[in-house]
């Protein structure tokens, strides 16, 4: 711990991640990563040798755990906010990732200004998940990281197809809310939903999260996982949850 | 029984649909109704002077579930075939139904030439699932009932936008193979999902149905039900199936 503590900055703390003893460097005054982030990790299919970027990376999280679970896929992190890219940047450094992770400082809506069309494999996205009409936080860093406001779905959308090859996959995590619109714009955009699997808190609640693989130019048929549950009835988490966490191969 | 059996041709049968005293007569050549008309019938929220329409109403289950649950409701029975429909008038006629439910026999497509538009507060639908390029059941009856033949999901969601006054909702239960299709269509024609329900046969398998309430002019915004489980580990109904089986009391 002492020698990852030499890349902190005031005010900053150090989250275990648990998976393959990654450390992620997080500012708890702006927006942290939570569980949704290590559940799309896991859901994400990635080959080893896949070129993957993940949009509005924020904290890194996403990034590092992809390339700490697979040993061979380079990462791109784009990340709108300066300094979460900064931090985004040292967290990389600090796991002795940089050769598999590069962190992008761009608005996602402006990517074809560095990015060529059709040059990844995989994209994923933990995107902002209120609407403008909702309340905004005060902190504008969490603001921006919660809301449509730099980011709507429709930008999301096409930026990702934009991006992926033809029979590349878009992995993207999102309240079930917002399922209709997420098919809606898929299908105009020519990212077809292949599967779906719906995130419960307990076994007999409603969904609160929903995780979908879109998959460029796909043949229209979505099929289903078995849901997703977070907590036992005690409150304790159930082994389905504990699988995203804990030591994995990296493959 | 005596009495119900009077009602029957031969080579059918009667079912007791377990609800309130209500019988079915099936054909067993014939496509012969399953849960997921129960399941249907129980989601669907009609109000006491509800009027309601069940587009490809088969042996009339729906329409009499509907009427013996909900005592003030009207509801008319599409059915395309005409033994279907007969024996669907019998049915209602054995349950002393006459005065609340009509069966037409009718093509769903063209239904404009016999109902107004905008003229039910609910339509419902278990429509057939299967896609016509699938294997087709050799019993023609059957196949009607199960295959997008003679009804494709786009004329389905079509004509339910006619009938529907604006606010009025649209009941149904499908494959989670065509959610994104219903959704698509829905937005198109104007039907909005509002209501979701994932139908799974045991609580660690995926989804094999899904029920929908589509709201016409309704705002964007997507609402979940906790799942339902049909079966126990053990194989046994769960209590939540068994609450849409059984005595009710008729509002």
């Amino acid at each position: 711990m002492e020698k990852r503590e030499q890349w902190l900055q005031p005010g900053e703390r150090l989250d275990d991640l648990q998976i393959n003893d990654l450390y992620l460097i997080q500012d708890p005054e702006s927006f942290c990563f939570g569980v949704d982030a290590v559940l799309l990790s896991h859901f994400a299919r990635v080959k080893p040798k896949s070129r993957v970027i993940d949009l509005g990376t924020g904290s890194g999280v996403i990034p590092i755990l992809l390339a700490g679970r697979h040993s061979h896929c380079r990462v791109t992190g784009l990340e709108l906010q300066a300094d979460m890219a900064e931090r985004a940047r040292r967290s990389v450094a600090m796991n002795g990732l940089t050769e598999q992770i590069t962190i992008l400082h761009q608005d996602i809506r402006t990517l074809q200004e560095v990015l060529p069309a059709a040059s990844f494999d995989v994209v994923t996205s933990n995107p902002p998940y209120l609407p403008v009409g909702s309340l905004v936080n005060p902190s504008e860093t969490k603001a921006l990281a919660r809301h449509e406001i730099a980011l709507t779905l429709q930008d999301l959308v096409q930026q990702t197809a934009y991006l992926l090859k033809p029979g590349g996959h878009f992995f993207l995590i999102h309240r079930p809310q917002r399922l209709t619109d997420i098919m809606v714009l898929g299908r105009q955009y020519g990212l077809e939903p292949k599967w779906m699997q719906m995130v419960h808190p307990y076994i007999h609640k409603a969904p609160t999260m929903v995780m979908l693989q879109l998959t460029k130019n796909g043949r229209p048929e979505l099929k289903s996982h078995p849901p997703l549950i977070i907590y036992n009835q005690d409150g304790t988490y159930t082994p389905q949850l504990l699988t995203c966490y804990g030591p994995q191969k990296r493959r």
